[in-house]
């Protein structure tokens, strides 16, 4: 695929780690639909990740930032509209991580200093870096937001534990700031609720591919791979969809909308 | 239970058919908090059940009606009214049929005649009940009208067919009237979205003893029972719960807001 | 705009009245976007109409179809293949009428045949559309089919009468058939939650225009246009979106997601 | 109203500050109804408040905690087994605190620290007093625990600020805690989202009189009031209510379903 759809556009692309990110997969299609960007990263993560081939592939420069940081993001904000040559039109939010998923500690008795963390860098973070764009004025009229979440923060899944909280936080910043940026300057900020997708963040998570066996299962299209979300959050780019905002848009075969299916429920059959 | 919180009600009470009916539970709980009531039922299923015992046992008379029947309604609007001695506190729908469920149609090769019927006596009933109760002006200040519904309305379960549709019918109207007869005269009308219960309507429906497993082990608090729902209902009708109007009420142990469980994801575990 | 994001695509529109429906705009649009299609509407619908002219600009012909007709419905489709030379891989339904609007029946005092037919213009029509299309195979792989609705669905408009309740069934219909076309034949299927739109079908609803203000003022970036609509629809058509099924998609400036904007609370401050 | 619903029944009531307080009408209902309590505050607010006289009224003893302290929660959980002589059967969690609000902050220029502690104070202390309830075993079999909310978590209202944030947060601890609690010892867990309540809390949010004015006239029931939430609050501690868990309730006279009603959009006629 590939229609110039993004012809012009400039963007900024958080959390592509490795070619199995959703963010990977976004740069690259954002690159062949016509459109410049700039990729970071947490400096760590960059130490992981091989974000140097994709700027390469994409033509695009990194700039390492600490989400969490005002000025770590600030500095990300005016490098990227200079090495851009204007404002903003699109952002992709694909920051998630919690230090209790990392060291085991079970949903009821999360660590707080860690819960807190998560929800700082997994939610908060969008906050951050609308703020400091408003501040800037950096981001174009019809400008589009997208952040990454999970049915999580809808419906119970365990294993996911605080991630829910974050996902929900996240959810509801996106649509508080949506009403605010859109109305001051017709930005639009939605989030996409992906299937689980087998990305390294997701591995960390205990009993992470019998859970994304039983989401395949549910979905009446199978679940939606990376590139297939790279896909929808192009169109969400686009200006073909000005008019959505402060949605939480469900990627993800028919999950959301399926109570049970066959195949699940002949699990269930008395032997 | 037995608190007389709904002592000095009036109320109708629509579908007990036999000692499994949800609405054959809510009588015997409405007598026991001190309510009076009518019960009425199709006359070809009063013929199968055994509504008689139940009349006898709640000191309550029994008015034969079919709900689709504007005359039937009407008559037995008024006959319950006279014999109660007042306007109506709360009604009890607990109707639904589907022919194409009966007669074995998929969803997707439905007969439009049946389907027609389906909606008309699950859900285009509750309209008009309303609507002849309010050309009478048969309901109390604050009376309080409940529906039972399943989940189905929002996911889709395949073997629930267009029953499906039915229930999101009847929630919409239990909605559009619950505004109307609000503003008119503070009634309130809502519905109750049970758990899947082991009733005789409920036998009727394909792999229904899988599904009733499947949703008991997606549900914390495992399902609900017919007389649990019954108490539910109870606190419905009761003074404790006003403001309560126009909305769809999960009572399903849970179900509504779990993606998975650690039961359901253990059948998925790789042998 | 125009890229050709549905080059090679087929199509069948229904309800293009005259320039002001959002069916027009999605024919123009889409035939600019490299689609082939017929158009349809009512044989009545279209004699009020101007479609004849669409079909010129688009290239395109015209097949008459009561949608509410078995037989209708069948021959359009079997037509559509052999004029557009195969498999359809998008529809757009833009089909709704309540004769208790168009006499003025309050909703609490509907005519009981005339809501009928609402219900079966406006929603069954879409399944009776799908489950023929299904019989024929007559839908592509991946194929994407569109309904359009109203969040009156979802919270009530008085004056929107018993299309709210027409349009919740409508999007039930979407949910369970979108579940079997999705796992039979990977078919998607949505509807698209539209900001009110001064069409010729709008126009007739009591106190339109006042609405119309209302929600543009109470969505942070307005209303939707006619316009924009159409440039949603063709992201739904195009290979973007090919894992978004069994949803309700709202199209509206953030209206859904909006609890109160400073403009409408302006109006209840106190002189 | 008092019919002993609550008879044997030891609760824990979090935020009654002065008798416009719904937690002091919850305590003032839930003492006529047989329950005992301890009642608690943050010392600060105990200081400002006449939290005192409703102890005398309800025979009940205040243990000061501040909810973001784990030494205070865990000592108030001992202290109230202790005093009340065994498990407790109902928590009513009515806490919430945004210095961006008082502080004037916009939401789209907070201070993070203020946010962070918007969160912790009204949304993570309910993890917190659950977690150590938990380790605690302190909650009864089919214990109940109430926090209360708003709408605000779905839909923005701007003056709301960042305690819709906060209060979307709050949602979905009920909600992942709620699958824990339930699975481990059948605790249930909702949140009851209340119209706009004219509470000293409420009082602090700019133009908060024309909302509470709007929120009436958009409500078919109008506005519910605090005792009507009192109320309502007793019916979920009860044992009427046992199967419906990790639900968002909404007690507000049908706000949430209504789009619009006659007399908001008579303030849009044009003149």
């Amino acid at each position: 695929m590939a229609n110039n759809i993004l012809k012009g556009k400039r963007g900024i692309i958080f959390g592509a780690l490795n070619d199995k990110s959703i963010a990977w997969k976004v740069a690259e299609l954002a690159h062949a639909e016509g459109a410049e960007f700039v990729l970071t990263n947490a400096p760590i993560a960059m130490r992981m990740g091989q974000i140097k081939e994709l700027a390469e592939k994409t033509n695009s420069q990194i700039i390492p930032a600490d989400a969490t940081s005002d000025e770590d993001i600030s500095n990300l904000i005016d490098q990227s509209m200079e090495i851009l040559g204007g404002k903003i039109d699109f952002v992709l939010h694909s920051i998630g991580m919690s230090p209790n998923v990392r060291k085991g500690k079970h949903y009821t008795e999360v660590n707080y200093k860690f819960y807190s963390q998560s929800l700082d860098i997994s939610a908060t973070s969008l906050h951050k870096i609308l703020s400091i764009a408003m501040k800037k004025d950096a981001i174009s009229e019809w400008g589009s937001v997208l952040a990454l979440t999970y049915i999580a923060a809808q419906r119970i899944f365990p294993d996911y534990n605080d991630m829910a909280d974050a996902k929900s936080l996240l959810e509801s910043i996106s649509r508080s700031f949506g009403y605010h940026y859109g109305i001051k300057n017709k930005v639009r900020i939605n989030t996409i609720s992906q299937s689980p997708t087998p990305t390294t963040a997701g591995e960390g998570i205990k009993g992470f591919d019998e859970f994304v066996s039983f989401s395949d299962k549910m979905s009446p299209l199978g679940n939606a791979s990376a590139e297939a979300c790279a896909e929808y959050c192009i169109s969400m780019f686009s200006d073909y969809t000005r008019y959505v905002t402060m949605q939480n848009l469900f990627h993800d075969g028919g999950f959301s909308s399926t109570g049970v299916t066959q195949e699940v429920i002949d699990k269930f059959t008395e032997e």
